[in-house]
């Protein structure tokens, strides 16, 4: 791991591991990149082959510059299509950025942007690909690096309980192209985004995760921010969300999506709202529309619309605990309530949508009545919304837009399962992406670990992507290591729910790390973990030398107490046992076929 | 909070708390702990009563001193039943503490113990008065503790899926008596632990969380220890096992022991390994039997005893990914495999029941089969000891003992279900108290997450007592901050578990915290959490100034993008609102008897 000077991100590989590429049948050129894992040789196991996130800032091969950003990979793909033509891109204004004085403006990314768009209202929404039966290059590169190279091995077991989810053992570019139909999967990727190492979202594939940055009114910087977005995804990030809604929000996203290998996520309300100097009522539909063509332009990959906020569910807050705690939910309450007008977002929603389909920008529809509190889990006003939210996925596909949908927030473990029922039910289908969501309100400081509970739960039962919580949810602003925790954390989450659903190829990471265990391979144990760093300086803490690595004990119970020691003199002798007698493997199978539990062996002579 | 110079341990009240006391009916001297935390005056709302197992070390009325001891408070209760008395106290031996030198032996505890013991095996345990039908001053002190006051309370909502639990609205004294007497919970309550503030684990009261402490061969002192100890239930957790390892175990316990207001359970072949120099086929029963009466002697409250493996279950573990991972499992697999005989727990175990009853020690019968990972989750070796600890539970129970059981360990979420249903089916209904479980192998340095999602889902299934994971597990020995850690996750893990159930009371401090929360009150937001330290020092990582802790926003959106106060906002508007027009309630009421969901509500002209 190396840092640079200036700008400083995190690059290098993650230890034991390098990164390596599959190419397309389809589309040979594609390098679609994966990270295997070496373990020690006495293991006698293949490298393990994970899902890589992170980008050409862990490739060795690579150098990477953030003033240049990422090598632009779909560039070619999207031209050859021949349905996109470069734009007038919009002018950037002083609004933009906050209307700061010039000194004072992060400057605008080196590289100037030449956005495309489509012409004249072509189809090129990977939705109206998938719906035309055309397999795409972003459609088999979400293929192979799904699969995991598991076409050469044999079937995993498969015991999962996936509810209404249904994983192939192997992921083909056909059977992605009939995901993303379907409308059960999106793959966020605006035309003006080629940096992008394309990703699906939906529940038969891997649950994804998302991690959110971006700057406050309070602090931080361009720098900070490019970094925050490397760190998130070094560790596993899915997708990001620039949530900025300080100055400099323009020029900052251009950073961050020029050195983005994976989806960008914005709320488009935050932008146009400073745009009005942050008076909610003085918003109006022309600055948002603006705000939109500006971020499209820009290449967000997908926007947080808080359409189903309508006038008439508003009332039905009143009586709420915690009200509305979406930010977006609560500009647009409030613009509704002072203009006694229907929600524009709601009433221009079919603009939105052309505006959208025109870049493949995918939706994320905002739940901004979700609940805040335990006591306002799956009350009227969050189901309202989501009846709404279901009204305009339909809309939406309609205009051959790929939609998600936002949930909760704040919801207690017996009342979780209804969200997911009830959002597959009314949004036909559409992908389910939800902030945690918690499930209790009485641990601020924690909240990355009530959610992460909740997470891996709504995981299970079908939600596609969890939006990240870090430790200072409620409380203040994520530093570098909060993100880092948060990620790591809905890695767990998003794990566990694969396992849980029976995903074919989830175990073998838990596999490779138990022999690792039982083995006493301290390293592999390390390497094969979510984050070797923090593994290794555990047990660093307590047995700090080298030898201690290749100990077979640890300091928890020291050489003598070892249990896994232990069973390994246990089957040393049960082998010798095997030979001497019947054999323990043979008593084993008498036993599964139903032989008496508790038949005598060696019984002892008058007992 | 102040620090003692010598022997340090940390005492005082947390923020904004104190100590209350309430009296019993049928025994009036009985002063129940309960945590009475301050809300500001303007929210125009009582104390929130809170469980509180922290002892006189939170009490600001009592100085302790832990060279004294704490408070014998069940002496009397005890010496009034007149069923027990003196006995000859086991002399202590050179091997109890490692046979140290003379220079390097902790000190003894330096007021000697007289233990009781049962005059001629008369019944005295807290089962057999239950069965008895006596309600005993621990009945009621459990009944007064775990209804924290709510009699006076309207009745609470009741929305959860408590699937075989059932928790009444109010708990009595008699009804603590019949679930004891069921055997559905237990009163961990040796008569010769005194201090002991007595408590319940059963499926039907609060979920508990239990804490591991103890040395191990490599490090740690006596000082130390009791601080963990201190520190553990200063954060919440119900009981304490001393697991230690190393040297000196005899004298250390004795002085957890008598500054334990909560039960300490341990594992006796721990120490009785020790004595035989750590060579497990060098075990005999009689030093098993001598360990478990110098244990019972000095009030440990409960045993954990690996009785149900078995000589013809150790086959079973041959193809295991991880083998045996408990270590008393594995030192008793190891016995029998070197003997080719069966356990000397199992063939002996009526006669451990003896010893147990007549200091009324409980069982927590081990789980030395338990899987080590994911892959070796819910199989036959595991399921067979299951079967047989079931036995054993009918055993003690015919002799008069109280009974929990032991539960895994490493389970994906599809499987934890069946392990409560299983162990509820087999063991008659006796406590299960489960390690975790973790959800996944791939996270070593973060098992108190992936172990807390378990353990929150397991506990709703059910289970009684959740047994904390650190996040040193697998890597190295918890320290302080790992301990605390490891207790608020579990707390988080258990509260979660009471929500879900529809505990009567347990919304009420989320409620309470989350009105905090909407109406800024941010000292009581945090001072109704977990761990109020913690909430504070992240709120003030980004806004350090007292004025910010009256402020009405964070620092997470800055004042103008702060969703709670547009709430606020809207709901000033609304009451204008409802004061103009019909009324923005009238209007919900509306929509939820069923009116219109998509009504208009004062249509824009034209559109």
């Amino acid at each position: 791991m190396t840092m640079r000077p200036h700008p400083a991100v995190t690059t290098g590989s993650l230890p034991a591991s390098r990164k390596i590429h599959k190419p397309g049948t389809a589309f040979p050129d594609l390098r679609v990149p994966m990270r295997a894992i070496a373990v020690h040789p006495s293991a006698g196991e293949p490298d393990l082959l994970v899902y890589d996130a992170s980008g050409p800032f862990t490739d060795e091969a690579v150098e990477t510059d953030i003033a240049r950003g990422l090598p632009r990979l779909r560039e070619a793909w999207i031209a050859a299509r021949g349905d996109s033509e470069f734009c007038a891109a919009r002018e950037v204004r002083p609004e933009d950025n906050g209307n700061l004085p010039p000194e004072k403006v992060t400057p605008a990314f080196p590289v100037p942007n030449a956005p495309r768009r489509a012409i004249n209202g072509r189809p090129l929404t990977q939705y109206e690909y998938a719906r035309a039966g055309i397999v795409t290059a972003e459609m088999e590169y979400v293929a192979i690096r799904e699969n995991l190279g598991r076409a050469a091995k044999p079937a995993m077991l498969r015991d999962g309980q996936p509810f209404q989810a249904a994983i192939p053992d192997l992921i083909t570019p056909e059977w992605v192209r009939g995901e993303v139909a379907s409308g059960r999967a999106i793959i966020p990727a605006n035309i003006n985004h080629p940096e992008l190492e394309p990703m699906a979202i939906g529940r038969n594939f891997l649950t994804k995760i998302n991690a959110n940055i971006g700057n406050s009114a309070v602090t931080s910087s361009m720098e900070e921010e490019v970094d925050k977005l490397v760190w998130a995804i070094r560790w596993g990030a899915d997708t990001v969300m620039d949530l900025s809604t300080g100055r400099n929000i323009h020029n900052i996203r251009d950073w961050i999506i020029r050195n983005a290998p994976v989806p960008i996520g914005t709320v488009p309300i935050y932008q146009a709202l400073e745009k009005v100097d942050a008076i909610a009522e003085a918003l109006t539909w022309e600055v948002y529309r603006d705000t939109l063509i500006e971020q499209a332009e820009q290449g967000v990959d997908y926007f947080t619309v808080h359409a189903g906020v309508r006038l008439a569910h508003i009332p039905l807050t009143a009586e709420r605990v915690t009200g509305i705690v979406s930010r977006g939910g609560s500009i647009m309450a409030k613009w509704c309530l002072h203009h006694h007008r229907e929600s524009f977002l709601y009433e221009h929603f079919a603009e939105i949508c052309d505006i959208c389909r025109a870049y493949d920008v995918s939706f994320s529809l905002g739940d901004g009545l979700r609940p805040g509190s335990i006591a306002d889990a799956n009350d009227a006003a969050q189901f309202a919304e989501l009846e709404t939210l279901g009204e305009l996925t339909a809309i939406a596909r309609a205009k051959g837009c790929q939609v998600m949908i936002e949930g909760p927030g704040h919801v207690p473990m017996h009342k979780i399962k209804e969200n997911v029922e009830l959002q597959v039910k009314l949004c036909g289908d559409a992908p389910f992406y939800t902030l945690g969501p918690l499930v209790t309100d009485i641990a601020p400081g924690y909240d990355h670990i009530t959610s992460a509970i909740g997470a891996a739960m709504i995981g299970w039962f079908g939600t596609a992507m969890l939006c990240y919580v870090t430790p200072k949810e409620h409380l203040g602003l994520p530093d570098r290591d909060d993100v880092k925790i948060g990620v790591i954390t809905y890695k767990i989450a998003a794990h566990a729910a694969d396992l849980a659903k029976g995903h074919p190829a989830a175990r073998m990471r838990d596999d490779a790390l138990s022999r690792a265990r039982f083995e006493f391979r301290w390293e592999d144990q390390f390497n094969l973990s979510l984050d070797p760093d923090t593994a290794r300086s555990f047990h660093d803490a307590t047995l700090p030398k080298e030898a201690h690595k290749v100990a077979h004990f640890c300091s928890m119970c020291g050489p003598k107490f070892c249990s896994m020691k232990i069973s390994h003199d246990i089957r040393d002798a049960a082998r010798l046992d095997a030979e001497k007698q019947d054999g323990m493997a043979a008593m084993a199978e008498r036993y599964r076929q139903g032989g008496n539990l508790y038949m005598p062996v060696d019984p002892v002579p008058g007992e």
